[in-house]
């Protein structure tokens, strides 16, 4: 996917999973430097239903393959931070 | 949970999900840096059958409440690794 794109259309996704995707609230899990293969599994499957998590189902619903592409490949090529327990 | 303890009860995970929990392959996402409440409740919920994996309902089949806090702990501690694309 598209890394660059995917920053311009990630402000929804940033808004709980954080601008770099280093989200700070164990609710919503950290998605930084995470596999890209993975990101685009897990949206694509929760836009078939395959996963399901009715925050997520509402935030696929109007992404089209592309996008999803775009975010995995956002997200995927951010930097996991790691913050000492 | 004891990270200590987690450690050396994460064998069977570290076969999938790397040693550290930076696994290698997209199909098994990584869980080094990921919260640690995110994982404790990742696995409670795949024990409750709430969150449905075929791998992982079998794999924490035979967890505890103490094992899931002390796996989280051990895998949230870890370093996000950063791969460049």
């Amino acid at each position: 996917g598209d890394a660059a794109r995917g920053k311009e259309i990630s402000t929804t996704c940033a808004a709980c999973h954080g601008t770099d995707g280093n989200s700070t609230t164990a609710e919503f899990p950290r998605i930084a430097g995470q596999h890209e293969d993975y990101l685009r599994q897990a949206l694509t499957d929760y836009k078939a239903g395959k996963r399901r998590n009715p925050i997520m189902a509402a935030q696929v619903e109007s992404l089209d393959k592309r996008d999803i592409a775009d975010l995995s490949a956002w997200f995927a090529s951010q930097k996991g931070l790691y913050f000492k327990r």
